[in-house]
């Protein structure tokens, strides 16, 4: 069974948006055991698209599109697959019904455009869409299918997820599965890392392991083949103890874990709580400790105490620390880290202060100059930082520093 | 003039990492003036790979392909395109003797595997990688051109800056451009847009205009070409005009423009300051506002007031209001936008409550139940909104209504 992957839009020929619906679809169906040999984009350019489906459809069993699904007079992808079939596209009654109603519930006009969502090649199972207005397609003629899907990822995913999954589980009996794990790290280097399990890497065969590194963090894949799920879970049960055994508390999580789930899972079983006080961050580590569902169990408060003003006022930094070692300072953080726990009555605490740049630096204090306090039920700690980056890449690695410091400290607290 | 990507590697097809590489010299192809109308991702497989680079050779002037110039095995890349062209590799001298020195500095060992990153192409340009071991290449063969870039990001990019753009400006006389401008709409939806605008979108020729979606948020993109940056930017300006006749304060910003930054020049043009007491957005509205450089000129502060005991005792927010009316209401998120931009002696101020789900839910407060509270200098605003989807989504579209109610009243107060 061999997959290809086709998208759409001119926004990706100039690059305008990163190809993530072939990211996340080739990820899918690898688990699935379907293998992608090819993945093209192309423009919404009627000629070059049949050209790239045609030549698709005789090297592939399956042909799946993301995008062109939309309103406008640029979204051909149904008509190109439809013509690929030599089918013509007629009105999908139940769609437009759909449509309709969900701009009516919403208020918004609709317009004689959105009728264009609603017309299906003849034949075509109808996918429906959760999450948007476009409806999905499935295609299929000879044994070759066109699967299309719609361009925006979360409607791209939900629909491939709840419709497109199930569909081709069924139809193709699939019964080779592909899965794969991957263990987050954090607080140490790649090449560090790559010794460490060096040994591991060298044996591989099945499971596999691969090291990447994404937004800055470096996780391990690990990937089993199998006929059956329990045998290759079992299988990526067994590499994952290996690679435990060398790197301990530096995986922090699994999967879709993040550092703010896996500290609300620590605070949570220690019913413990926290509040932030952020300058730099600028309330960055208050919204990723809220982003996790049920937060509200453990996140007491935050507080962005951006100007010397806030800080002194709502958190009870003193004028004097402030006037003596600045803003930007050891003395500070830890008066700030101090001040959030007391007021907000939370077991643990949080305080970033620094200079995120481009501008602010001053003699001895550089931009990426960040302190970081963590005040405990046991002590108060503060470590500094010298970031080299953008304002962006200052300000999250400081976020990562920070739960990584109280990730570590919840560990502690545990033993 | 008619370029082609070729993405190679197994860890695209696995869906491992996103293929970033194609999106940046997408843009930057694009701005030289040089069409691309098709990239293709392809594994280390000889055959298939041959296939592809045969098949862009035949459609394209220009083959770039990144990936697969490391020592391993896998890495095939060079081979292929030497054999697609008739040439065999050979030992650069000069590469082998960079390579060494390389990892003699680092104090690395040096494998045998290494010497394979020295073999090029007869007859080839070698592309010096001022970042890491793989030399690229340059290879022609009548009129056409394969250009082999590294796989690392940081690699490609200093290699096509440096080597590659200089030879294709110097070898095509490059005078072609292409120019793109994004405009940025809000509070309008798609065809309600396209509706508006169908006229230009039937006369468009150069410029082309183009509507896209990206992360909930329409874009609308015009593309002038021309023999010179000025005339191509005179000819966007005309067609910008046309579009903001019709689409006005709809529109809030051009390319990499923000709602934040567009909010914080608004802000700072008339002197003004902010401060913002989050619940269901838990500090994502204060993160975006402090995204933007510069942003401690007038954000003064703000509160994630994520429990009652926050709202009522950092807020003000009476105890009385949340019994009756509960912490999701109107009546809350007025007190909070009116304590928040007291306490912060703030001129506006934002407040949001909401159930941003999964749980938390009531009788007649579904998740998705967001309100949104805004204190001007001249009145109180309280808002409603009924969002559908998963917390991630709830979250970011109110902060993004919050912060167009703030920009729809900052743009008031300006008139």
């Amino acid at each position: 069974m061999i997959a290809e992957l086709i998208s759409t839009g001119t926004e990706l020929l100039l690059g305008q948006i990163c190809n993530s619906n072939a990211q996340y679809l080739a990820v899918r169906l690898a688990e699935l055991g379907i293998n992608v040999f090819f993945q093209t984009t192309v423009g919404d350019n009627p000629i070059r698209m049949e050209q790239v489906f045609r030549q698709a459809l005789y090297r592939s069993d399956i042909v799946i599109t993301t995008g062109g699904l939309g309103p406008t007079m640029g979204d051909i992808t149904k008509i190109v697959s439809a013509r690929a079939f030599g089918r013509t596209l007629v009105l999908h009654e139940q769609s437009w019904a759909r449509i309709r109603a969900y701009f009516e519930q919403r208020g918004y006009c609709i317009s004689d455009n959105n009728i264009r969502q609603a017309m299906m090649p003849q034949g075509a199972i109808v996918l429906h869409n959760n999450r948007g207005t476009a409806p999905g397609v499935i295609l299929e003629k000879g044994g070759k299918l066109i699967i299309n899907l719609p361009g925006p990822p979360h409607e791209m995913q939900g629909m491939f997820e709840d419709e497109v999954v199930p569909y081709l589980v069924n139809r193709f009996q699939l019964h080779n599965v592909i899965r794969s794990r991957v263990l987050h790290c954090t607080g140490i280097g790649e090449s560090t890392l790559e010794e460490e399990i060096k040994e591991l890497l060298k044996q591989q065969h099945n499971p596999t392991i691969a090291l990447l590194v994404r937004d800055g963090e470096i996780l391990i894949r690990i990937t089993a083949c199998s006929s059956d799920i329990e045998t290759a879970d079992r299988l990526l049960d067994t590499v994952e103890h290996q690679v435990r055994l060398k790197l301990g508390d530096y995986i922090y999580g699994v999967n879709d874990d993040t550092l703010a789930k896996v500290i609300g899972d620590l605070l949570s079983a220690s019913n413990y709580t926290v509040a932030c006080a952020e300058s730099c961050t600028g309330g960055m580590i208050s919204s990723y400790l809220t982003d996790v569902p049920g937060s509200s169990r453990y996140f007491m408060q935050g507080i962005v105490s951006y100007s010397n003003e806030a800080k002194i006022q709502q958190l009870g930094v003193n004028n004097s620390t402030i006037q003596q070692f600045g803003a930007v300072s050891e003395e500070t953080a830890r008066e700030m880290a101090e001040g959030i726990r007391k007021i907000a009555t939370a077991d643990f605490a949080i305080a970033t202060t620094g200079i995120a740049g481009p501008g602010g630096a001053s003699e001895g204090k550089p931009v990426g100059l960040v302190f970081v306090g963590l005040a405990t039920p046991e002590k108060l700690i503060v470590r500094q930082f010298q970031f080299q980056g953008e304002r962006d890449f200052i300000r999250k690695n400081t976020v990562k520093a920070a739960l990584e410091m109280l990730r570590r400290s919840l560990l502690a607290m545990r033993t």
